[in-house]
């Protein structure tokens, strides 16, 4: 698949901060050369892959713009597989803009986002898969995150496909060749067989589609809905949370009136947290619709913390209204709010009303009682420990579409084999079902798919 | 001078943005070896100097962190005179931390701010006005800033002084010869030449002295004050210049009290504005403080924009005005504002009535008219472009008290050989003189000293 590009880009790969360092990539056919032009010191092309010259750029009037060093890659062993060029500059926003209009001048063409990543990509240096978590890379910012992240990089996911979709292939090519020998009824390909790995293939599918919500909650956050009646500590509670005044209290009923949502680090896992309105019956308008998104909230949340005032609410009507707003199967906290009310208080006058006594947790938000042992309950019940390090890698949304647009069409093939379908509506599904899977690693991909996926990236990458 | 350093030291070189890549910097003679303990790839003490190599940063649970390129650099043949490693990292803060922790573990120390550069200084890489030129150079954001600090940084000020002082360094030994003989009342030193070494050293002082306030203008802008009286439409001018709604406007006579300082880029010189609250006789306290710091800054600038409302002041009253608050060596711009306000103005009948004709701009800010001819007119009086172009170097704060201490001593000097002054009190001024001059480049310096000037690096360079 491997393409040739004529022109050499250029980007500023380091953020454009004031720093010690900041430096320029240059790839492409000409990108030794497009660099030379610029630069006083030895000459470039006679310089080893892999090794560093120490110089001066120079502007057209010959004026020194910064003492720099070039380190010269050659293609195919560089990042994007082209000759590859980094100046090691000043971190001086002036002098970084200068030395790439300089080599803008001479004929470099300004990267797009993630364009190096694209060309090393469509020069067969990495898979889709793996180009997609070079970004996932940069921009993570917990363990779980680069875990997934560098996993993947390292060819995780295609490592996880490519196999079966190669042995596949090799069934696919054997019921063409006895759609080619049609009538004379022979049979190359091992139905038996064939259905052993549709079945590998689905339970692959299966575990990798499993990941996706793992992945998520690793990339985007565990969301997780603070919700209660009016005036039981919610607020309080997210301010305890995240350590500082994000939500505005007072002790007036209803003084939140939009979702606030905040992002935590808890123990390498994220958790987006979601202050919401109290829950009552309100005539306010504006309360009402309050009211009715942490409803919403609630039910698209994997976590539910539902704040009881431990003074306010009976036991009997905390389980009426957590029956009320919580969905089927989310995962529920009850929090005991308003301990510091109490000199002595007998919580277990609420645990023993439910199933879920372990997770009722007496604690004062106001105090910040308990909030760590909140924050490990969290972590616990977010993903059970063990789950979490036996995950190697997780897909993503595009990952999860084409997947399942396979399981489609390896379903048809299953259900095709067992009721004896004939041989070329069969191979139509299995043809279609290799080219989804192949959509994942980006054996198949269209021009638009590499636009949405490299356009997230940073310029310089 | 060369000093040699037990510790290794380690920062993050880059900015910690998001960005393609991220750098990590060690310096020390255990640079490589630190590194190599987190390293899996070739051995780094085989690899050359000038080398990059290529492989895996790993924690000491054997995770992958990273995928890296190691730049090896040998003593004395890097910035630091050290030998130094880069870490090429993807630019992910969490990849970044991460490394930096594990190389503190391994036992590198976390540079200080500037502490690389104070190696490569104390290690003498470079003098200590090169040393100061490289922060300028990283914070340089003009045309004339760059010029000023590459120039700087390339030895400027250490070769307009370094021979002279060198003289004088011979002239002193032979001073001091003759204080061994002085029983024998011998002549080593000519005194003749000695005179006119002398003179030449204040010559070039003289010469450097001048150049601080240019550097000061490039560095920090040219302190340009807007006054006028009430309502005359000074915020309106600072909002056309900076072409943004900076200030308060309004037809109150009096919106401004508070000063407003913006800075902008003319033509690669930086111009510090002003704006004040209107000058006028006020029983109002807090707009007569506000009057009173119109009349400090205006004596503190080095240009004054008298803005004029041509409709309601007469050019006799505006005369008298700026008589009143101009100081005495003040480059003046009148500006005759509100031209909008006529169909047909004369504005000679102003320009008249004064010996700055070529400085009086009719105007509107309003409608932005004339706004581009003010802006060309401030750079040609601010500088005129030929002195711009001529300097080569400019001393800052520090440099100016060294030459200052210096010229004083050389005055004892001068006066003397020309009284003939006993030797050993000339000898004494003598050694007093190459001291100070010592002090601008750093060949005597304290450590409280050397505190203060790498402060204001950033961390990592």
């Amino acid at each position: 698949m491997s393409q040739h590009f004529n022109s050499t880009i250029a980007a500023l790969a380091t953020s454009p901060a004031v720093s010690g360092i900041g430096i320029i990539r240059l790839s492409g056919p000409d990108a030794i050369e497009l660099t030379q032009k610029i630069f006083v010191g030895k000459k470039l092309s006679e310089q080893a892959a892999y090794s560093m010259t120490f110089g001066q750029i120079v502007n057209t009037e010959g004026n020194i713009i910064d003492e720099v060093l070039i380190s010269i890659f050659r293609a195919p062993h560089s990042y994007t597989g082209e000759d590859t060029v980094e100046i090691n500059c000043h971190g001086s926003r002036f002098i970084l803009s200068e030395v790439l209009s300089l080599l803008i001048k001479q004929g470099a063409q300004l990267a797009q986002a993630g364009e190096f990543t694209m060309r090393a990509y469509l020069n067969a240096k990495m898979d889709l898969s793996q180009a997609e978590a070079v970004a996932d890379l940069i921009y993570s910012e917990t363990v779980a995150q680069h875990k997934l992240a560098i996993n993947q990089m390292k060819g995780g996911i295609k490592d996880s496909i490519a196999a079966l979709r190669t042995n596949l292939i090799d069934f696919a090519s054997l019921l063409e060749l006895e759609l080619d020998f049609s009538e004379e009824d022979v049979e190359f390909a091992n139905r038996k067989n064939l259905i052993e790995l549709v079945t590998k293939i689905q339970n692959k599918i299966n575990e990798l589609l499993k990941s996706f919500e793992l992945g998520n909650a690793v990339k985007y956050g565990i969301s997780t809905v603070i919700a209660g009646r009016p005036n039981a500590g919610k607020s309080t509670l997210l301010n305890a949370l995240l350590e500082e005044d994000r939500a505005i209290v007072s002790e007036i009923a209803g003084t939140t009136r939009d979702t606030i949502e905040e992002k935590m680090n808890i123990r390498g896992l994220v958790f987006r947290f979601i202050d919401t309105a109290g829950i009552r019956d309100t005539k306010d308008t504006i309360e009402a619709l309050g009211v009715q998104r942490t409803l919403d909230k609630i039910q698209n949340s994997s976590i539910l913390i539902y704040v009881a005032d431990v003074i306010g609410l009976s036991p009997e009507e905390l389980w009426k209204d957590i029956h009320e707003v919580a969905s089927v199967d989310q995962k529920i906290i009850i929090l005991a709010n308003k301990m510091d009310l109490f000199t002595v208080f007998d919580y277990t006058q609420y645990a023993n009303q439910f199933i879920l006594l372990d997770h009722i947790i007496p604690c004062s938000a106001k105090n910040k009682m308990n909030i760590e042992f909140l924050k490990n309950k969290l972590f616990e019940i977010a993903i059970d420990e063990q789950s979490m390090q036996d995950t190697e890698v997780a897909i993503n949304a595009r990952h999860r579409d084409c997947l399942n647009r396979a399981m489609i069409e390896l379903n048809e093939v299953h259900q095709g084999l067992h009721s004896q379908l004939e041989t070329d509506l069969i191979a139509q599904s299995l043809r279609r079902s290799i080219y989804e899977l192949g959509g994942v690693t980006g054996e198949v991909s269209s021009e638009e798919l590499l636009g949405n996926i490299f356009g997230r990236f940073c310029i310089g990458k």
